[in-house]
């Protein structure tokens, strides 16, 4: 498609979109809950045919050159499907966000006026990764009112395309129009630049992905974005530090599961405790199959140590892989942190009150954690329930999203006649 | 200057402002309160030299090619002058929206989660229009704990640069840094583009002006831009409006101030009660010299009005003229209004409950009102003191914007060596 064809492509989905949220604004919460209900029924029932869909996106993934590890992400299997189910029903369980007043006053003059919120509108999510991700994505908007235009890897197209018809189906079981949730079949270049640049009829657009897709949809946007960028995510063990605590803290942040963005990539030890600290948790570490790239006086203090490059204070390793740097008390940890974090999950190991303050005031990170593994920055842990993802963005919303996080206010004024003096 | 010099300079002017938002952060409410007040001080101790800066800019205005409506505006006097510093005096005995906690709870693992309010970092203002506009903005953003970066037009800019010189001496007589509030002091075409693209620098930028400023801002823009677009604001005669209550509501909306952007600019009368209405409506618009463009149906009712085009509908007068539309029953209103409406300020006037829900809930703009005058969408009747200004944006603030939506939140968890299993 030329960029004419593809404005026209985006346009009419988003149009369709656009007609359905109007009618999703319209409905109760009990209405949006059947039609989750719906869905995860028909994932369940319509299971064979999404399994065969798989298996056709599963027999190109040699043609896509997908690694080991992005062929299983990519499998869907019963379990998998019931997963999917389940992620559902747990959404429809959840309190309706929609309706709900942030604030609601009588001024003076006796108008009454109501913060409430209410859907978003449109909102377009464009990620690489699981399948899943359709399923969950378009769960939390339905559950938020929100229609949802969806565009998957091209590794993926027949699994997301195989998804989005069930749920569709769903829908219109529900009576809700299956336009509430859209998956994009046509994946030319050009179509993201359209559907970035569709204002008026797309509220948000949330690119999930490597730096490379984020920043191109960044730059090709005229309507809002919310980011969600990998995590860059810090431990610094304070003068202060139960030294056992900050052990188990920096184990579990980098080797409990060091594939996800809530992993610590980089642990900061104070300069008072780094010769009671290091060797002990180098040991630890290494015992985990970490592999540790130093500064200078790490390296003059643990034998052995690879030698940490510039680069590596801004390296997301997702990998056993830590960069450790020895520091000269709280402020030089935090500007460190707020230099080279991705301001997504920051923690202090520290018993001194006096130093979580100043931590948790300065650092400037959508989670700021105290004594705490920065593993627990999520959606599930913080009893969101599912998640869209985690912006690493400040507006306008920030850390772990959930439904919530999909709605917007609008002031409600009622009076009984008020004009203006 | 070139782009790379443009570049140059708006990085520095933006780390600077970083790092005093740096600052800013670690301040108490009282501290920031304390600044406002000093800088309250300030503006009227130098009100001479504010006067003469005026002068220049006054002295320059035919060059410009100001209206005098235009050089109205820009002038200052001593009442102006009372009334900026009275401002920020009220911003200052406002209530501090930096920590509040939007959510704070325990998870069944002892880890205290806190949504914490915190300020957004550094801010910039891009605006035309009046002086008194540097004052307030800067108040709201010391008032979050915000750093920000003002660029005025260049009508205003000796008064602009005063007044920053007079607000930075009373932030150092508070103690705090200087850079907090700057001013642009060169007006090159370039330097808004590179102010627009300083990610990691500038946190938000918010375009207040005419709509080639925003969508150029837009367009530019890698960072999260707010816009401030004008008004198309309607009101609309449902069949079971109390007709005098209708009129006195239309009257006021639209004639007792139009050139602002919360003035209505369509009147949509339901065909139930468009005889009975228009011809009294009419008259009394006319009688303050309201101009009256038609539909085909109103000119069929009412004499002499002129011909309303299909551009009619998206156009903002800001003058004492009103487009005039028979509509078909509730949802034909709602539609209409979907349509045209900058999403701003939308009113209906109806005795039943159901049609006000129906409205309420449908229409998709910041403040919707039942039986009440579109002029009241403002951050003072609306209880929020002063307003940096109207978003007509969903994300993140929409409507009346003061001080609390200039800030974000982080996420504040607490335990006590908690890991994740």
């Amino acid at each position: 498609m030329d960029s004419s064809q593809s404005r026209e492509y985006a346009d009419g989905i988003a149009r369709a979109a656009r007609a359905s949220a109007g009618i999703l604004a319209g409905t109760t919460g009990s209405q949006r809950d059947a039609a989750l209900m719906s869905c995860a029924k028909a994932l369940e029932a319509s299971r064979d045919k999404l399994l065969q869909s798989n298996q056709k996106d599963l027999a190109r993934s040699e043609e896509f050159g997908l690694t080991p590890a992005m062929v299983k992400r990519l499998t869907l299997d019963d379990d998998r499907i019931d997963s999917m189910a389940r992620a559902l029903r747990d959404i429809a369980a959840q309190t309706d966000p929609v309706g709900q007043a942030d604030a609601a006053y009588n001024r003076p003059n006796g108008l009454r006026i109501e913060k409430r919120r209410v859907p978003i509108g449109v909102v377009a999510i464009i990620f690489e990764s699981r399948p899943n991700v359709t399923s969950d994505a378009a769960g939390l908007c339905l559950k938020s009112g929100n229609a949802c235009i969806l565009r998957g890897g091209k590794e993926a197209l027949n699994s997301n395309l195989a998804i989005a018809e069930i749920l569709r189906a769903g829908l219109a079981d529900a009576s809700l129009p299956r336009a509430c949730v859209t998956v994009i079949d046509k994946l030319d270049h050009a179509v993201v630049p359209a559907l970035c640049t569709a204002d008026g009829l797309i509220d948000l657009i949330i690119p999930r992905g490597g730096r490379g897709l984020i920043e191109a949809v960044t730059k090709a946007a005229t309507i809002p974005v919310i980011k969600h960028y990998d995590g860059i995510c810090h431990v610094y063990v304070h003068a202060d530090a139960d030294l056992d605590m900050a052990e188990r803290i920096a184990v579990n942040a980098k080797a409990q599961y060091p594939a996800v963005c809530n992993a610590m990539e980089t642990l900061l030890v104070d300069a008072a405790v780094a010769e009671a600290f290091l060797p002990r948790a180098a040991k630890t570490l290494r015992a985990r199959g970490v592999e540790l790239r130093g500064c200078e006086r790490s390296r003059a203090i643990v034998a052995d140590m690879l030698e940490a490059t510039e680069a590596d204070w801004s390296r997301e390793y997702l990998d056993l892989v830590l960069s450790v740097k020895v520091v000269d008390g709280l402020d030089a940890a935090i500007e460190h942190i707020n230099t080279y974090s991705s301001r997504h999950t920051d923690a202090i190991v520290t018993s001194s009150i006096a130093a979580a303050d100043r931590f948790v005031t300065n650092v400037d990170s959508s989670s700021v954690m105290v004594n705490a593994s920065t593993r627990f920055a999520d959606g599930g842990e913080y009893g969101l329930g599912a998640e869209i993802g985690i912006s690493t963005d400040k507006l306008h919303a920030r850390g772990p999203m959930g439904a919530a996080d999909l709605t917007t206010y609008k002031w409600v004024v009622t009076g009984n006649g008020q004009v203006r003096g």
